[in-house]
């Protein structure tokens, strides 16, 4: 890639660790006149934007960051706003794009996303293969999101058997929720179906935990986890969890 | 990463750009004494695997190749398997696990899986943010999968309102399910719908194609290509298409 003046890139940088940060995010950053983003995480990439000129916001201050970045992508600087993980997927790109929306045609400076590693990914990798079959992404935050179309998109794909990927499932203000979600899919699932529970997956403090729907302690889940439950086929491999494509019992057989 | 002697580590290359496949597969790669996968892939990485055993099977062999791997760590070497994109998504990590699963515990090979860029995320890049809210992931191949569970799956994901990524949407021989999937959103979704349908996502010959549910034409896509269909909140910005997260109009506003 390149990134040339007056255009801006929302990069991945991965879960955390430095051995899943791509070449392709790496030479955006290196590219980039200015590095704009959470503060929490220079500190990851420290050595490829050393020097260079950065806004590091706090958490909650996602619309600042985006604006920030469209206003100097707009002055003509080669411009990198960072994201965890995929920028995709709860993450930078989308609040990029439709802030962008906003601007007039003419003043809309060049974009583009360099994906990543994402979160998803990342836990599923350490758990083994939950992610086997179909899948379904939610997020228990109902803080920009009703809970009643969580509640709903729970318990649909809960009853059409897809593994589910719950991120957010967590946090000190929001401690009812993973509580909740457990209840709606337990209508649907057996007690015994496989949980994987990964917190801070390739970074430090990373844990990795396998218990089932019935067994699940959320008291103990963070904003940092991503929670994975198994659909009906699922099943403990030793410390893993495997959600079979099919291949050993075709369907119909 | 360090891989030893009877490992065997299925490694995620990312979509096929060279700069797209991380340090933590390359180191993988150099590490391991035998490579294992799909013969169109070895031309991706053959700087990375030169001079070093292979076992290169074509499409169709997944089993033989899951099989080839697992003797081969059983006896005592150091074996990469090779997968396109995430080995955790329709990819070889779960046909892995399942045979790993079949060995007795005590024969059964340290095994590990370096996370990818999946061809979901390199997709929603080149698509600008279609992922930006819940999604469900869903392939549209019935060869190991029952069609009537996945178009139970298709219609619940619709009615609920998630973004849909559908992967394996069209091929010679299966040519009929993606005009059916389409159908089936239609009964739950506007004919405005956007949709963005990317072919060879980050290789030579990518395509990237947006239009809406209404007007897409199926008979074009084929089984390189990943189809995606917003929610309704998508909107098209641009060339892109963008799916809010809710920043900007907040639940209940």
């Amino acid at each position: 890639m390149a990134l040339v003046p007056g255009q801006l890139v929302v990069v991945g940088l991965g879960p955390g660790a430095r051995d899943l940060l791509t070449p392709q995010a790496a030479a955006a950053l290196r590219q980039a006149e200015i590095v704009i983003g959470y503060s929490g995480y220079f500190g990851w990439i420290e050595d490829l934007v050393h020097g260079k000129e950065r806004i590091a916001l706090p958490l909650g201050e996602e619309v600042e960051r985006a604006r920030a970045a469209l206003e100097q992508a707009g002055a003509g600087r080669r411009v990198a706003v960072i994201s965890s993980g995929d920028p995709g997927i709860y993450a930078m790109a989308s609040l990029v794009f439709e802030m962008w929306a906003t601007l007039p045609p003419k003043r809309r400076p060049e974009i583009m996303v360099v994906p990543g590693v994402s979160a998803l990914n990342a836990a599923a990798a350490l758990l083994g293969a939950p992610l086997g079959h179909d899948f379904a992404v939610i997020s228990l935050s109902d803080l920009l999101t009703p809970w009643p179309t969580i509640e709903k998109r729970i318990t649909a794909v809960a009853a059409a058997d897809f593994v589910l990927a719950l991120f957010n499932p967590r946090s000190q203000r929001r401690d009812w929720q993973l509580d909740r979600a457990r209840t709606l899919i337990l209508a649907e699932r057996s007690p015994a179906t496989p949980v994987g529970i990964v917190g801070n997956a390739f970074r430090p403090g990373q844990t990795v935990e396998v218990t089932t729907l019935g067994d699940m302690d959320t008291a103990k889940v963070d904003m940092f986890a991503i929670v994975m439950v198994g659909n009906t086929a699922s099943s403990f491999v030793g410390n893993f969890i495997v959600t079979p494509r099919g291949y050993l019992t075709p369907a119909g057989e």
